[in-house]
């Protein structure tokens, strides 16, 4: 098989993730998303198509910019409502073998020691199928539910994930010893006390004191997720990201970032191809291209103005409830606007692009990419991005789980046919599934490697201690 | 039926609980508490019991306080390691359909806000079926790692546990009113803005700003456990905990504790019986009082030592590592020793008890008392503690799934002949399996309650408004 392309299914545990007003539709079931079944037949329909992972978003604030407050997101349920993604993730593993979960948290949210045993936890239960989308929050609402008057300025925010990462790699590689845990019924002994050892971390953001509460699990740091891109954020990527998600309207612009990114990583003592880079993309195709014409149709009717631009104005910090819905852009466009709206309207410059429209653009895309089409254009037109140096797509969603059926059943079988999907999973680790069998831990250039201690060789039984074996 | 009695299973997300030395008994499986298949079996086992819930401890340090270090608990594997225990929940609700869940979570360790959010994910998934338990935190250990040089002293971690769970009622309560949620697919209206509402608490401790991230789930407020002991505990206890876990040596000191706290309950507007208490029990059983002893004494025989003293030593903060194991305890009792051992000792005072036997006997029973018998004897001494007024029990083991398993064959089926266990499960929440049907959320003269909004009438349409229907 010539280079596969890595699948990742885009969600959230909520009722609207990037399709805004998409949740009447009457194939859509998101409005069921506090029901364990929903997520269960999403992970066997997504394992069933060989997707490697179900990517989980979340925020932990309301989309309030749009008017000044949270009245439209909340009507049209734009990520409000939205569950704990991580809590998702145990019965989906019971219900499969191989496919892999990644879910959001920032760093804002939880205490790092706290957080490392819950992604141990997940990590042990999955035998190692996680990883873990890094995020600083963009939400100032988000702040706020946290005892903040507003988000630390965005530089900061990094600098608090760096020492976030710190703790977390200190507990997940270097506390408890390979060949700690024993396991000796004979003996009594569970695990030899002088090989677990004691995070001490006096941080300017964070203070650690104890050892991890979890032993190893399969992967010990969850395959590592970021979606940087700022130059502050590509750097963080560059040093942090196993797995690189990026936003781009065309195959173009992200080859640039993608291969700035690469380059960044070596500065960093990495190879530019151990990034793995995600493009985020919406796809809706259907048994002709006719079939999905219509659909798109369908859906670009039913696109929630309000919610588009709730999503929109939370995403940019700018409040677009103060212009005009039927106003050509180019009429108010300020500095700020313009350089957002650029990135859209890019998709079609020749048109004379209202506000209406950009709602329209970025409700059907969630301000991403679309394709439209039959299988085999779909699979034409992905292939032209994983030519310019992308790995694989997040698939955001129309509607679930059509779009993913549609994906599934249609598209899925003619990447295989192309040697472009898998048919068969590799065994092992979710990082073992992207890197290759035997690739269980990070690999040894990621700056994390740096936390593992030296393999010590087996100590010899002595009376009354505790001994280790060469198991681990 | 007569009262029926309320079954607990009690356990933790680790390798040894309240047994310490017993994981290498050959029917012990908890060496393999990291595959989500052990806890799925445990779920399904305890619901064809007609159990509860199962009751899931947790602590965020580890015991260091015997010798001045962790050796011991870490080659015993006593609570150490130990994972993050809600995050079992997901996978064994999507196995059962009734059996409850309650999880312990201390308010050091994860902000209210977000724990909030956790909880009703949860609540929500499992369709109403979880309880927290409320805890402070003990171990001087997991106060470093989450930053703080100390714990902090007993009555002001009480203060916390105050605000942290106003902030919890305020978020579950009163953020989202009944009817908030109309889903109203024809217009578009997942939720009427106008009835979901801003929390806003500045406190001492913590401040939160904005809406609840989560729609109201069946339960909203879980069920609330609570274990205080001390004056302040037994406050604490008295206002907020529907379910009381209770631990001592005889049905009589039991007895006085939960009177007493019955007794404080009227204080806060709440009937005497609106508290279930639910006392700490081991039961060894078998076909015949014969076999077991046997097995008591098989387990006692391999109690560990060391395993017994770390955690003996973690709860009462005494270094037993300070005394000889062979000393008559009379011998080295000093003031403080003197109250806690005096508890156990009781049990037998005509005994000369060293340290040794204390060990076996807090080793086998998990400092609790011990029921050894065949399966009408158990059943007899456990009504003795109903009769007192105690309304159930949290079963801790001796072996897993041995011990569950010999109950549920046992012990069940004569309780249920003599009328004092369920046969069937009510229909609905956990709460109302327990204060009858129709009891989905907090009964009226809870505290939280208050924090409820008076019901509105739905509001009529009104174009380009948010409407809600009367269904919620």
């Amino acid at each position: 098989m010539s280079k596969r392309i890595l699948l990742n299914a885009f969600h959230m545990n909520c009722v609207v993730h990037q399709s805004p007003g998409l949740w009447t539709e009457p194939g859509d079931k998101m409005e069921a998303y506090t029901d364990l079944e929903t997520w269960v037949e999403l992970a066997r329909l997504l394992e069933r198509g060989f997707f490697d992972a179900l990517f989980l978003a979340d925020v932990v604030g309301v989309y309030d910019v749009f008017r000044g407050n949270r009245e439209a997101a909340v009507a049209n349920a734009a990520q409000i409502p939205v569950n704990d993604p991580a809590i998702l993730i145990p019965a989906m593993a019971a219900a499969t073998k191989n496919l892999g979960f990644a879910w959001t948290s920032s760093v804002l949210q939880n205490h790092p020691f706290a957080f490392a045993r819950t992604v141990s936890t997940l990590d042990h239960l999955t035998r190692g199928r996680v990883a873990w989308n890094i995020v600083t929050s963009y939400l100032e609402s988000g702040a706020r539910n946290f005892g903040r008057d507003a988000l630390p300025e965005h530089d900061e925010r990094y600098a608090i994930a760096e020492e976030y990462l710190d703790i977390c790699y200190r507990l997940w590689e270097s506390s408890w010893e390979d060949g700690a845990v024993v396991k000796d019924r004979r003996r009594g002994i569970y695990a030899d006390p002088s090989r677990v050892h004691s995070v001490d971390v006096d941080g300017k953001y964070y203070q650690v004191h104890g050892v991890h509460l979890s032993e190893p699990s399969p992967q010990r740091t969850p395959l590592l997720y970021q979606a940087g891109s700022s130059p502050r954020g590509r750097a963080f990527a560059a040093r942090h990201a196993e797995c690189v998600f990026v936003l781009g309207p065309n195959p173009g612009v992200v080859a640039q970032y993608v291969s700035d990114t690469r380059d960044r990583a070596r500065a960093f003592g990495r190879r530019p191809d151990d990034l793995k880079f995600l493009a985020y993309i919406k796809v809706i195709t259907g048994g002709t291209e006719t079939e999905a014409r219509r659909k798109y149709d369908e859906f670009l009717q039913n696109i929630s103005y309000d919610a588009s631009m709730a999503l929109l104005s939370g995403w940019s910090g700018i409040d677009f409830g103060q212009f005009e819905p039927d106003q050509p852009l180019e009429y108010v466009e300020t500095n700020a606007v313009r350089t957002l709206v650029h990135g859209f309207t890019a998709a079609d410059p020749s048109r004379k692009w209202t506000l209406r429209d950009l709602a329209r653009y970025v409700g059907i895309g969630g301000a991403g990419p679309v394709l439209v089409g039959a299988p085999e254009q779909i699979a034409d037109e992905l292939q032209k991005w994983i030519d310019v140096g992308v790995d694989g797509f997040n698939l955001a969603y129309a509607v679930t789980p059509g779009s993913f059926v549609d994906f599934v059943d249609g598209v899925v079988p003619v990447l295989q046919r192309r040697g472009l999907a898998q048919s068969a999973y590799e065994e092992g680790t979710l990082r073992e599934k992207i890197y290759g069998r035997g690739q269980r831990r990070l690999l040894d250039r990621h700056p994390a490697a740096h936390y593992r201690r030296a393999p010590r060789a087996p100590i010899s039984e002595a009376p009354g201690r505790a001994a280790a074996s060469a198991g681990e």
